[in-house]
């Protein structure tokens, strides 16, 4: 057992938000905690098939960033350019966080990125556009997704209306730098994380449309149980049950 | 491109947290953030109608709160003052976001306050007393709002009855340096941020009944799909949209 | 009134985050804060029958690490400890909730106690060993979960099914250092202070046949309104009622 002295000095030399971020002495408060980390997270959840260790980076941080958690955040950022995430995805990303978690998570987001970005040399030339040439509309798509929310939504908020036709689907949708299923990815894991699943049909059956399969969507959910707690998956299941079903009896 | 060392030296003379708050150096990391703040939020959002500035700040305080955003806190609670909130109102946001909220959220915002407060050198003068003259207590819509949660709340928990009755309707409500309608406008954007919508009737009439239009209602939905993030408005709006056909058609 | 230049100086001997978590200084922001904390949080809520303090501890700090709420976590993890809780509950608390709240708001945790464990000495043979002799198992109990679950959950996630069994009902829910009862009272605290009350009556009934009784499960509902704020309190009560009902009347 260390000195309290010299428990006082290691808090003094080491950040304590980079070590708890780490795991690295988790074992002084929660010995279980790095067990778990190595045998349940690392050689267990990361390590199994269903979903690429890619796509469990963009899983991971649309949760770290929708629920805010600060802490997780740089190290959950490298873990994704090391798994395989562009730099330019990365902040499609965030970006696209700004609207379907808030502004102010993706400003955190953007606060946990900018010291990695300088640390790996990340530079203007590898970041998308502020305004870069959109993606094409499938403007059939659109009209049946605006006549929805236009009918659910439109006598009790038209400037919601009219925002997500025209910052959502309108633009955001359409950058380059994040491939729609990507895009769709991040969207069902924010809405997860967030306990929000009223929304989860329109954008899981989006997703799938856009070539997520039933299999990597099933995993989402029982990596998200980690990562987004497991009540929010607990509640999420139900919901992809019912898309699963019907998408299988056509 | 900055070099790195240049980067880094930017951060260490600048803290981190001041800069993305401000949405400086967002473009490090996503360059469209800072194009959507300039364009869609500032020219856009804020300077709409609908709802006034001096609204749009009360809301956007009130989300931030709830959500323990402190990132964005202290810029937002500039804003407000710049707004035309006043100190005491500020004071009591905060004190009635400690209920509605949780105590811990009430907390960070009074340490994202005490510097702005001292920086602009608001003292107690300008501050709420403690426990001041209260406003007149309607007791007939008092009792009818009384009877309803005994019989809801009641046979779960006589503790939450009596502190609802006796901490929050014959005291916090009853306070006199916040509005009502400006305190309903507090509770219901604390509710859409929170993703609480269950309790949104309630507030939102009451706050229709002091006196929040529905226009200014229809905005609030429409402002905080931007700081509390889009699924959030989505789940609020049919909700209203009740509320508003109801009050319309008696 | 202190002028400004005494309240600069005061922030800068006294970090800000230390101040508002102890409550000194709200007067400077928000007056009736410091009124309502002694009134009504210390003189009424803490004190009163119903719940005891340790358990109220327990509840809080369930809450305050699932709200993620990291200013207020090193108060009450020394509150929880001055009130009863063993480290090595404090420590089970924690690796719970690292399920039940999410990966990060347990990481956030560890962050909190590991200074005040520090600061009190606490050492590693206070702590729960990372894999200790488990209780043993009610197979029957666990037969019908496993088959519910199987049943809601596994045509969408099998993954999830089979880490519910083996990760928690096979491993952490019979960890040894914290009492079934607390466990469940962690978890009711958990579900209720993220507004996830759609799975709180399999862990309320779980918790009152462990030995929650129905007075103190009330009072939780209402020691809940205050950290978790009112509208999670309001919308947990009528679930509980419910679950009181069918229990009370065979």
């Amino acid at each position: 057992m260390k000195s309290v002295a010299a428990l006082a000095l290691a808090m003094t030399v080491a950040p304590v938000a980079g070590n708890a971020a780490s795991g690295a002495n988790d074992d002084v408060v929660a010995p279980a905690l790095e067990r778990y980390e190595q045998e349940t997270l690392e050689k267990g959840l990361w390590a199994r098939p269903g979903l690429s260790a890619r796509d469990r980076s963009v899983v991971t941080v649309a949760a770290v960033i929708t629920r805010n958690q600060t802490g997780l955040m740089p190290e959950q950022i490298r873990r994704a350019l090391d798994n395989g995430v562009k730099p330019a995805e990365l902040s499609e990303i965030i970006t696209h966080l700004a609207f379907y978690a808030g502004w102010g998570n993706a400003m955190a987001a953007v606060d946990a990125a900018r010291p990695v970005y300088a640390e790996r040399g990340i530079g203007a030339n590898q970041l998308p556009a502020a305004a870069p040439t959109l993606l094409p509309l499938d403007e059939a798509k659109e009209a049946r997704r605006a006549a929805s929310v236009e009918q659910t939504t439109g006598p009790a908020s038209p400037g919601l209306v009219r925002d997500t036709r025209e910052v959502l689907f309108r633009d955001l949708w359409l950058r380059p730098d994040l491939a729609p299923r990507d895009r769709s990815l991040v969207t069902v894991s924010a809405l997860i994380s967030a306990g929000q699943v009223a929304q989860v049909p329109f954008h899981l059956n989006r997703a799938m449309d856009s070539g997520l399969t039933r299999e990597e969507a099933s995993e989402v959910i029982s990596h998200l149980a980690y990562y987004a707690g497991w009540p929010n998956a607990f509640s999420a299941a139900p919901v992809a049950r019912e898309i699963f079903e019907k998408r299988t009896n056509p």
